[in-house]
């Protein structure tokens, strides 16, 4: 369910005279997603995505959204562009949500994920680093090392509801994380959720990325680590390390990745799982009985962080030195 | 939420390619409806709904619906065409489920019906009607008279968790209806669920019916009785007798009522707010907590009902002998 805002048929027609792009053919709902409301907009022009921005989206921090890929756009890293009305505007308002209408991009996410994807993936990921590395505004990074504790602590213990012994398993962890966090790291934008449902491939040839409403400023090998573990690991929770070097060895043949960056991929990568265990921990606690939304679960990335924990070294990612 | 099954990258572009309809661009899930998982797909000739048939739809009722658009199509009656593959099929499977691929339709459905809307679905309705009448194959319609006191014992009394009398209430109405209800009236292919939601507009013209899930054989006049209570009560509850008179009057001006019609309006009327309220206090009541689809509120149709008993006569829908 990803429409929680109905729009009022003259709102819309309304929205869309704004813009010079025709009457419109048809909205519909999209049901992927689960932040904002999406719509499909086709109208004689052609086909759009309309996105209302719901309550967890700061308006604050659409400028740097939508800024990010109207550059990255202009750079040839194949994302959704934000369409301006006629008075120049990308950020506006329908049906009382902030609303943005960006360009729509072909092609589907892998629902089941092969090497070449990852190959795809470690060069497009590459490609979004370097590009953005000037673009103009910045974002923190909400969700790296500082945050993590002060989301185990707002779980207030009820997270041995899930799993026994798992607070003071996270806890033991993030003094780890804490005291070794590197800070140091070639640093810029990152997209920071660049999940398989982000990432449109047509055939084999990835056609786009989508979904920049966690992208930030950050070390750039957090977004390989957040892809290690979101792209390489099967289902039944193995890590497949061919995966792992197909998405790094597409990614270096864009970026270099230097040594300290490899030496940090492994601790990197138990962060990564750390910060996405922690949300999903803290959703899967507060997502009431009857909301439209399944909460993930958490316990996945608490496999794939014992699985980092016990890593000796960036080599268990496919690693090679001698690219 | 009407996704409910995941369609794998494989399987999606084995399905098309049986179709002869180019190559798969996207194929997006779509939020509204509630009964099947729908998607819009694009493909490199053209747009398409790809419908997957959940369990409510019983699948031996499945050549009737595909095979009623497609007459109906081929008359004028603007509704999703069902597109045959390369071996001549339109009911094909797949991911596990009853799968067929139709047109896609413009326009959208009015979120605030106007009294055009209800003009441009009472000509609609009357073609649908007429153009019907030679279609082979039959359905009886499994929600007529003889269901409704069934499906009142089905809720075990528990209808009064909503409204204390209600039982009592609508067991007498029964009696009433079941006593009286026609047989003889003219009868043909109905939609009966002809919601907004249900009859898509361009601008001021109605461009499209959709979803023929509950089409059934059945009197013509309860079609009408089914959009007196969708299409002519106001938010607040009041009855708008206007609104009623523009959908009668163009629907006469394609198919006339007999005397025997118009007179049984009221009485097919209460009978269609039955009909929705007793599903939606069936599904109210059975509906879980965690459910992705919020049940429809039953006690808008106990108004309704209420209404329609108070009705003198079929002057009340604004009616006028004389058209």
């Amino acid at each position: 369910m990803a429409v929680y805002t109905e729009i009022s048929d003259d709102d819309l027609t309304a929205f869309v005279a704004d813009y010079g792009i025709g009457e419109v053919l048809s909205c519909k709902g999209i049901a992927e997603g689960v932040e904002n409301s999406n719509f499909l907009l086709i109208t004689e022009q052609n086909s759009f995505i309309l996105t209302l921005y719901e309550k967890r989206v700061d308006p604050k921090d659409l400028p740097f959204f939508l800024g990010l890929t109207q550059h990255l756009s202009e750079r040839g890293v194949p994302c959704p562009t934000p369409v301006h009305s006629k008075n120049g505007e990308v950020l506006r308002e329908l049906s009382g949500r902030p609303a943005a209408l960006v360009t729509f991009l072909n092609g589907m996410w892998p629902k089941r994920i092969q090497n070449h994807h990852c190959a795809g993936l470690g060069q497009a990921m590459a490609h979004l680093h370097v590009q953005g590395a000037d673009f103009e505004l910045s974002r923190p990074n909400a969700l790296s090392v500082s945050s993590w504790r002060p989301l185990l602590d707002a779980c207030e213990g009820r997270g041995e509801e899930i799993q026994p012994g798992i607070t003071a398993e996270l806890s033991a962890e993030l003094d780890v994380l804490e005291a070794n966090w590197p800070t140091d790291l070639p640093a810029g934008v990152i997209h920071a959720d660049l999940f398989p449902d982000n990432v449109f491939f047509r055939g084999e040839n990835l056609s786009g990325l989508i979904d920049f409403y966690f992208a930030c400023n950050d070390q750039y090998a957090f977004d390989l680590a957040i892809c290690l573990n979101a792209w390489c690991f099967e289902r039944h929770g193995d890590f497949n390390a061919t995966k792992a070097r197909k998405m790094l060895r597409a990614y270096r043949k864009v970026r270099a990745l230097s040594d300290a960056e490899m030496q940090a991929l492994p601790l990197l990568a138990r962060g990564a799982a750390m910060r996405f265990l922690l949300t999903r921990m803290y959703d899967w606690l507060n997502t009431p009985d009857n909301a439209f939304v399944t909460p993930k679960d958490p316990l996945e990335y608490l496999k794939k962080l014992r699985f980092h924990q016990a890593v000796s070294g960036p080599g268990a990612y496919g690693l090679d030195y001698n690219l």
